[in-house]
């Protein structure tokens, strides 16, 4: 018997993150946000899926604390709904960060990246890196802007 | 109309990272792999899925390029498949180290994290950092040791 099989891994906060935002859509819906969709018609437009899954998905993440739902009334019509990411929802960005930097790496794309996220105090780069040097500068979505890069093709 | 419709951000690397590992059997396959899982019938028993499910995402991990297939028999037994991680895979870890860290500011395990990343020759731990700090020393997952932490309870 593998000795893994000695533990019970189920506290383990990576299988915990897994549950939370494991998921396809829910990980393309932090994505867009990341692009700055906010309201459920967008993100349906931008992701293609059902509006069933949408609204499941939205919901799941407003419950996981990681969406925050505010109204908005565009004139002359209904109040309707924008999901704003919080605190929380900000700060699991460089775990999807990471995992762009990763296929970036090995799968570059051919106009190179479709985002730049950059530390505006120096004008550096960020990126997500594994470290153990206790004085690496870590920065949180707050202090760094993230714009488009050369990868994102115009069409409109 | 939002300005991300203008764009058309299908190359962005991180859509292309939701698409390789971005669901939840197969980040759980992978989680399962840092722990050390290497063979069908340990991946089957720890993450509890049906076989059918289980063959698809390790063809998947394993046509992507994440898994490399070995063989290996036991004495008297017919030859089996092995999945051990490739160095893209083992690349993609810290993305998944990044997510558990989140996990554990926001929802902390009761017991404590139930691994433990450290760097060997400085005995320091290791932590996924966005930073734009070019002094930054960045490791590799060969540089670190991934190790039980308190929250791995012992029931074997």
């Amino acid at each position: 018997m593998h000795p893994r099989f000695q533990y019970d891994l189920d506290g383990c906060a990576i299988l915990g993150a897994i549950e939370a935002v494991g998921d396809g859509w829910t990980l393309k819906i932090l994505r867009e946000a990341i692009y700055g969709l906010r309201r459920f018609d967008d993100f349906a437009r931008a992701l293609g899926c059902g509006r069933g899954v949408l609204s499941d998905r939205l919901k799941k993440l407003t419950a996981a604390g990681l969406l925050e739902r505010r109204a908005y009334a565009e004139p002359g019509q209904r109040p309707r709904a924008e999901y704003h990411l919080t605190d929380m929802g900000w700060d699991v960005v460089p775990a999807l960060l990471a995992l762009g930097q990763w296929r970036e790496r090995w799968a570059p794309s051919a106009g190179g990246p479709a985002i730049r996220v950059t530390e505006p105090k120096s004008g550096r780069p960020a990126q997500v890196v594994l470290t153990a040097d206790p004085k690496a500068a870590a920065l949180s979505m707050e202090d760094v802007r993230i714009a488009l890069g050369p990868g994102a093709r115009r069409i409109g």
